[in-house]
Order: C-alpha cells, then sequence, then structure tokens
C-alpha cells in the first residue's frame, strides 16, 4: 500500500539525481518514506537517496518494493508545472503505479522487482578529508573543467590558500580552481587527492548544482562521496570510484 | 485590390494555425476580410478561417483570390517585434504582395489559385454534443497524452465528476484526463466518444493555446470540429476526421 | 610583460567580433592597448581591433607579439557569469596565457605567432559615401535578406526618402530595406552601390548588433568598410570585399 502526494518540482529533481546514473531502479517503501540504491551500468558510481515522509505534503506506505523506470516517470513529471503536486497511487494487483497531476491521471506500468539488478553494498569508508561548498559552486567548476579535459584531480591541502583545490589537465590547456579555507562552509583537513571521470561528476552536477551545500569526503587515490539535500527531507548520495593517475 | 494594415502578431498566430496543416493555400478576398478552406494531403483534417475586417488596422479589398506559400509568408512574419504591424499590398500585375514591417518590405511571388489544390467542400454535421474549455487546458494535455500514445479517445459522458474525457491509452502506460462539468466553460451534454490521431491534434494544439476558449463538439466516431477565436475578428475552425478504434 | 583585467563581458564581445571570421590569431601587445588585424581563411573579409588601456581594469604590457586560439578563449570566457571580471597575465616562458576567472585558473597554451597568417596590409581606401545607423537596425535587416537570398545590395542614394537602401533578390522574393535620411545617424551622400556576401554580412552582424551606432562606408563596386565601438575603448572594424554583381 502506497499513497502520497509531493510537489512535483521536489520529486522532479530526486528523480532526476538519479536517471542521470540509472534508468531503472527498485524504490524501497517503509512507512518513513522511499529509498533507493543503485549503481550505474559501469560500475563507477553508486547512487543513493532517501525522500523522507516529511518531504511529502501526504505520505502513507507500507514496507515494500516497486520497480520503476525512471526516464518515463521523469517524462510524466515532466508535465506538472511549477507549483503543482503530484499524487501517486500504488495499485497492487496490476502493477501500476497512478500518477495524477492536476486533472490529468496517467498509469505506469511498474517494472518486477526481481528484473532489477540487485541493490548494490554500500562500502564502509572512512574518508579522511572532507570540504563543504555551494552546490552551485561545484557544478560551475566542473563545467569549467570539461572544457579542458575528461577527468579532473579533487585535493585537499594544508596550505589555507589553497585548502580545497581541483585541477583537470588537457593535452593543450589546463585549469585549477583553488578555494582558500575562508571560502568554504565547512573542512576537516586531512590527506587527499584523487582522479575521477569528469563524465560522471557532470551528471552529478546538474542535481549538486540546486543544492544549497554539498559535502564532499576524500581520500587519497580513494572514492568520493558527495552528500547533499534538495529541499525539506530529500538527501541524496553519490560514491565515484577514482581513476588511476598516470603521471 | 486588396491593402491592409494588421497587426503582426496577429497575422502570425492565424498564419501559424493553418501552416501547421497546409502549406499552400488560397485566401478569398472580399469586402469583409480574408478567407480560406484548406485540407492537410492526407485529407485527415480540414482548417478554414476568417479574418474578419475588424481584425485589421486598417483593410481594403475587392473580391478575388491570392495563392499563398504559408511558409514563406511565416518566415517573413517572423521578422516583425512583438506590436509591430505589417502592410500588405497586392500587386495584382506582377502577382506579387508586397509585405511591409517597419522600413522593411518583402515582395512575395505568388501562387497561381488554380495550381492550388480545391477548396473542400465543408460536410454538414450535426454533431450532438460539445464542452468548452480553455485553449491551454486543452494544449497540456494533449501533449501530457504525446507522452504515452499516438492516438487518443475524446468523449462526453453523463456522469457530472466525468464529464468530458480524453484517454491515450499506449503499450505499456496510459493516460486519463477527466473534467468535470463545473470546470468547463460549455457543455451541450449528448452521447460522444471517438478516437483521433494526435499527431494532428498536436500540430493544431499550438494554436489552441493560445485561444481563450475553445469548442469541441463530438459525436460516435464522429468527426472532431474545432473552433476558437484568436483576438478580434479572427476565427479559426478545424474539421479532424476520426480514427477507426481496435479493440 | 602583460597583465591585465577587464569586463569578461567586454573581451567576450570582442573576441566574438572577430572568432565568426577567424580561429587563430596574433595579438600585438603595446603600452597602450591590444591590438589585432586578420584576414579570414577565403581573403574576402578582414577584421581589425583595437582594445585600448582604458577597455580595461587594469592594464600593464611591454611591446610583443602573442599568438591565441580564440575559440578555445571564447569558451573560457564563457564561463565567466555577466559583471564578473577576468584577469589575464601572460607567463612568457612558458608560453601561456593565465585567465583567472573567480577562484578558476585557466592556462591557455599559446600559439607560435611566426605559424599564425600574416597580418595584411589595410588597403588604403576612398570612399566616397557613409551612413551611420543603429547596429541593431543593420543585424535586423541582414538577418531579414537572408530569409530571401544569399547577396545583398547595399546603395546610397541622392533621395532623401531612400537615402540608404539595401536590396536582396532571391529567385522567387525578394527584399528591400530603405532607410530615409531623417532616420540615419550621420550621413555623407555620394555615388555608392554594391554587392555583397550575405554569409560574411551575417557572422558580423552578431557584433555589429550590440553597437549603438554603426558607420557602414560604401562606394560603387568597392569593398565595404563597417566600423563600430563596443564600450568604451573597444573599436572594431570589418573591411568586406564587394562580389560581382550579375544582371
Amino acid at each position: 500500500m502506497f499513497k502520497a502526494v509531493i510537489s512535483a518540482e521536489t520529486l522532479r529533481d530526486a528523480v532526476e539525481a538519479v536517471s542521470s546514473l540509472v534508468d531503472e531502479v527498485k524504490f524501497t517503501l517503509s512507512e518513513n518514506g522511499v529509498e533507493l540504491k543503485a549503481v550505474d551500468p559501469a560500475n563507477v558510481a553508486m547512487v543513493s537517496f532517501r525522500l523522507n515522509s516529511e518531504a511529502f505534503e501526504y505520505f502513507k506506505a507500507t514496507p515494500g518494493e516497486i520497480g520503476v523506470d525512471l526516464v518515463r516517470l521523469a517524462d510524466v513529471l515532466s508535465m506538472a508545472d511549477r507549483g503543482e503536486n503530484v499524487t501517486l497511487e500504488l495499485d497492487e494487483e496490476n502493477h501500476k503505479l497512478k500518477i495524477g497531476v492536476n486533472s490529468l491521471s496517467y498509469t505506469l506500468s511498474l517494472i518486477d522487482p526481481s528484473a532489477i539488478r540487485k541493490e548494490p553494498r554500500v562500502p564502509e569508508l572512512d574518508l579522511p578529508a572532507h570540504v563543504i561548498l555551494p552546490g552551485a559552486h561545484l557544478r560551475k567548476a566542473v563545467r569549467a573543467a570539461e572544457k579542458v579535459s575528461d577527468h579532473v584531480v579533487l585535493g585537499v591541502t594544508d596550505d589555507p590558500e589553497d585548502q580545497f583545490y581541483m585541477e583537470a589537465k588537457g593535452d593543450i590547456d589546463s585549469l585549477k580552481l583553488k578555494m582558500p579555507g575562508a571560502e568554504l562552509l565547512g573542512l576537516k583537513p586531512g590527506k587527499a587527492r584523487s582522479l575521477f571521470s569528469l563524465d560522471y561528476l557532470a551528471d552529478m552536477s546538474k542535481a549538486i548544482g540546486k543544492a544549497q551545500e554539498v559535502k564532499l569526503e576524500m581520500g587519497v587515490d580513494y572514492p568520493l562521496r558527495i552528500s547533499f539535500k534538495l529541499g525539506q527531507g530529500v538527501e541524496i548520495n553519490y560514491l565515484l570510484a577514482p581513476r588511476i593517475e598516470q603521471e
């Protein structure tokens, strides 16, 4: 049993944060909200999100799992205007999700959850350093780095003038972002320097750009954990595997 | 003889309402305004429009016919800014239409009216039911239906909660729009349920979306007549043949 | 030695005015500012610009030459937001240009100036007539002419009602722009009528459209000189060769 009402924009933002990496996902329903964990087809990035019941105008659910094609869900949500709510209602017998937007009601066929790739085990990582910065700032730096390269190094230093840095080296040109400690919203200093694929960061940065603040947890040649909130009760986490740096 | 001044936007809207279905048309000029009737190449949709003289800032014409390539006319009109007027003047000797926009003057070659497909006879139809709703509302529903299917059923029921409905069934998902009688701007109840091609409705809905109110006249497996006004003195009518419903 | 700070928008506009015609250019640095002269690959159009030191927030340079790929420079400048300044600093030893935008710093590899096509000699031309008009007006007329033809005739007459004209004749339709003397911002009457390629005028007209006023100097079957300013201290000149008119 699942019935909920939520702002179309909130749901759209949450869905987009996932659909940039995975198409078909399994939502886990409980009394407390909706959760999801998924890996991208190439096993490089992991995404998990949690829509707490407080993110909804109305929320009622019994524990269960539903398989959803996010591309089609995003397509339906794109029909809602800014400020509109959508109504979600599970039709368990027919394996359908009814989505109401205004006087329109969509019937979305669900996917058998057993046909969807198994949920990944989220690894326990002890990431020694972190920085917190505005999402829009990170997005802009990622887009700038894309101009010169396919990869980017993220790192943390002891130098207060250069506390967090991002470096992209192309064949011809290069880019460096330096953020002094004073410009960061939060900082846990420590040794950190790892190389990442800009393709993945670019896919993630659309959602990241909407977050007031985003936390980046890093280590040396270690995965990057990106966590942020989108409005009240929507938590998104990405985990991105490092690439091997060739020097 | 034909000379007229009209708001570029009014003429552009009227031309777009037709050019989504037909490229080359024959305008019939009279003292009272400009008229047109045309069918699309596949004989599925018919469009007629009437620009009454009151739609013009200035209008003077003697009876006659001119053949126009609407794509080129629309292209010229796209150069006018919002709020600008265009001047139209027929050069009968050279078979040209002079179009003035500001200090620019275009000379558009006319098409021999005898080379244009004959005007259709508009069939006399006794459509038992009708609804009136805001144009923007219909446009939105058509765009929503396109997300799931190529065809759509439009119908009228006796149920006040579901007075006018639209149903699109795709291979996987489906959509239903229900409009209670209270939300309609006008209603003539009666038996009506017919299937239509969404391609055509989508082509028409761009112009429909600009109308404050649009009237849909329907029957059972019968054509759909759509009529609306765009501003003062511009009347547009579409007639769309039904498709056979396979169940 | 070269170090300068300039509004990103000013530099972007100046670079775009050139990059629509040439990709790789040689900037000449002096105490007074930055200069450039270049011809397009087909030798039809010439562009020269001058960024006087007063166009900069800060400017310090010793005489020299640097070779720049304008496509990559424009790409970097596109990352700056409206109202932001960029810092330019030459790293002579490594043949790099450092471009700072906010906390981002790009390192752009320079091109060996000797590998760039030699600067053209700007011909001395005695153009008998000129008109001055708003840049946006010329841009609009060029875009309108593109709807009907690939070429356009520009000319000046003695008739005050038709002082400056532009004519485009297509296979089917034609366009005429007539500007009465009273609508021009400046005029030097004289014999002038020449045919030009619309492709080139269209490439130039994006920058021209941003200028408050643009001066067109013309003759009979003679090149067209277009000169305008973009803000304080930015001067742009185009010289466009005429095409032979076939009648």
